[in-house]
């Protein structure tokens, strides 16, 4: 009796097409955060129950994977980076010292609704600032999304908010005590519209319909960034907190511009409210311009205090997270995606079956020219090899037969064209001709 | 009340030096896997139970951590890497095609006692060629094992065997049938000695005394490969499957030394049993010269039939897997870990309170010359922030203030030897003089 090959619903098999793809942007957020100063980190998959239940809320909690270990251990799955950050700062904190800048790429799990077109296992790319309430974190923090984008090749606006902001704002409507409920209901503007929005701040928040229009014409300031910041000084005369909140964001863009990132790509929208309860200060969301509406792809902002469940050394900072599967589903729809099986750009066909060490000893000098190379493992007929590298998407394929071996020749063949070059047998003459071939057609 | 910030017994925090460390490794790996055309997949954490339960032996289904989701469906957590590629194979075969040759570095669980000083989280590099039984996919696997080591600059020794060879030997003396048993006891040589390897065979196998001590003196061969390739020769005579598995012991020795693997490297070594009872053909396990004491640090074999269980299509295939945590131990042994807590070279010292702009500017320049910078984010005293680098083990600082501003200068600090270079105020030129100071104490 066979056992059916299958996987749980919600969780994916990455083909190598997919893997390569997501390895890439991987490496890319690595190299960018690495260019900061940031350094990695990781922690476990699971954790002591109590240091994951309740700080996502009740959602978190109802689609946690929990049971009992063998050892009648409570035990959960993270459900996201930013917990195991908090008890990971503050059991070595004293270790680490402050500021403590670390990246953290891992999987996480949540079991849920796959009706939705959610994954229960997917992967979070987040960065974070730790123990620093200073500015230059938080300009830092915005370069750091902007330079991911760029190295991504992908034209993105990062929209900028502050809480203290939307908390003034509403301070001076009256509507300070319902802020929370209020900034939830306003984080679905951009999904459900207006009207939904403005019931629900009526119903949630208790207000009238007047006052829930208020909080939507004040979410809904246009202009330059100089001219929202001018409106939002006037809105908020007065209000000490709110006034402070406009002149951080003031300070964020002018750094931003002034470290080069392109004031076309930075957009102060006083809309962003991020739902998560524990951001305090600069929030941001980033949009792919050919693809706004798939949503944010990398999200975060200002907290006072990570790790206040489990110590009382209080430690504020800023980190942003990039929506790693959000950020794939776009590359894909955006057509964008190389889509080949093999990270290695040339085959060699095993086509003279008595030639063998003589495939392999060219396959090693090329990999010393740092070219990636597959020897196929079996002298078939050279037609099936081909189709092989083709299936493959290999980038050309390198043929030497006997002829071609006693010559001192061989043939480089362009997958992708048809074309073939003939090429001195000689490591580094193959090599540049491969170069040239592959900046051909890119 | 605080909670307890803490870990599970066995599920390790990996703090920046570590996890810096971790990730260059996998980079190796990752980069001299794809260099032979082995493309990266990836698979669910959680499997269904069925999947994995009775593929690792009794022991892997005692320590795999098992659990019902919240729909009742009963799910384990992977506990290696090869049933997952068992089942990914059976599923996916169609559209893979063969040869398929894939590589998977992923993290595995097993609820393993601790005291013994095992992780119960541990990551697998492992690497696999399917689909075909050519010897040159048994050549490249030792290749892509030397090359491994050769980039991680470790003197390393292939020992390399053939169950075809240790099974043809017992049919020799008649314990053909006890061949997994005795294989299992031979396994332990090196771990637990002669003496009570030969009294396994006896109590396990139910051999004589002499028939013991005859295996034993066969796995204890010695001399240069082809000397032991003679011996066994003469030992084997008229039996075939021995016969053929000296040969293929041959080949792969004759087509690792064509593709330039130094024959000292190399070691064919009777003794070399591997536990594991899907092996069928040639095995690898690889010992580091300096520290052969902590066992083999990469392993694997070539296996009839990967994917029995869930598909009736025959998957001969050949792989090996590096022992990460166990290399990572070594390294450390052997003082070859940095220890540094920043993957950036340079800190720049927020020293000058007003120029903020001008150090984020300048953090920019040097990042687009491809140097990691971080600027420090408050402007403290410069002595506080050189501490800073000094702790976070970055190579350089690069202190900027009002008169060198003015000057149109700077000084590269040579956090090592604490040297200072004076150099002008601009991107290239400092990225050079930094690549100089980074060269000198290498």
């Amino acid at each position: 009796m066979l056992i059916t090959p299958r996987t749980l619903r919600g969780f994916r098999d990455f083909l190598p097409p997919a893997a390569i793809e997501r390895e890439r942007v991987i490496a890319v957020a690595r190299d960018v955060y690495r260019s900061y100063g940031f350094a990695p980190i990781d922690t476990p998959a699971l954790e002591f129950e109590e240091i994951l239940l309740g700080k996502g809320g009740d959602e978190a909690d109802k689609q946690m994977y929990r049971f009992e270990d063998s050892g009648g251990r409570k035990v959960g799955m993270r459900f996201d980076l930013t917990v195991p950050l908090a008890r990971f700062a503050a059991q070595h904190i004293a270790e680490l010292g402050t500021p403590f800048k670390r990246y953290h790429i891992a999987t996480v799990w949540r079991g849920e609704n796959t009706q939705r077109g959610r994954y229960r296992e997917f992967m979070q790319c987040d960065f974070d600032t730790i123990g620093t309430t200073a500015v230059a974190a938080d300009i830092e923090t915005g370069l750091v999304i902007h330079d991911l984008f760029r190295a991504l090749n992908l034209n993105a606006t990062i929209r900028i908010n502050n809480r203290q902001v939307l908390t003034g704002l509403l301070d001076k409507l009256g509507l300070g005590q319902q802020a929370v409920v209020i900034l939830r209901a306003l984080d679905k503007l951009g999904k459900v519209g207006r009207e939904k929005v403005a019931a629900e701040i009526v119903e949630a928040a208790g207000t009238t319909a007047v006052q829930a229009e208020d909080v939507l014409q004040l979410s809904e300031l246009t202009g330059s960034n100089d001219e929202v910041l001018a409106a939002l000084e006037k809105l908020l005369a007065g209000n000490e907190r709110g006034l402070n909140g406009v002149e951080r964001l003031r300070e964020v863009l002018a750094g931003m511009a002034a470290a080069g990132a392109p004031p076309e790509r930075v957009k102060l929208d006083v809309s962003i409210a991020r739902g998560l309860g524990y951001y305090t200060g600069v929030i941001y969301e980033t949009f792919l311009d050919e693809l706004p509406d798939i949503g944010s792809v990398c999200s975060g902002g200002r907290y006072d205090n990570l790790a206040e469940l489990y110590t009382k050394e209080k430690l504020p900072g800023i980190g942003a997270s990039l929506g790693l599967d959000r950020l794939l589903s776009a590359l894909e729809e955006l057509g964008r995606v190389a889509n080949s099986a093999t990270a290695a750009p040339l085959l060699i066909p095993y086509f003279d079956a008595e030639r063998l060490h003589d495939y392999l000893k060219l396959a090693r000098e090329l990999r010393s020219e740092g070219i990636g190379v597959e020897v196929y493992p079996e002298p078939k007929k050279l037609g099936q090899q081909l189709k092989y590298a083709d299936r493959r998407g290999f980038r050309a394929a390198l043929i030497v037969g006997s002829q071609e071996f006693a010559a001192g020749t061989c043939q480089l063949k362009d997958l992708r064209d048809g074309t073939t070059h003939e090429v001195p047998l000689d490591a580094a003459k193959i090599a540049a001709k491969l170069a040239e071939v592959m900046a051909k057609t890119r």
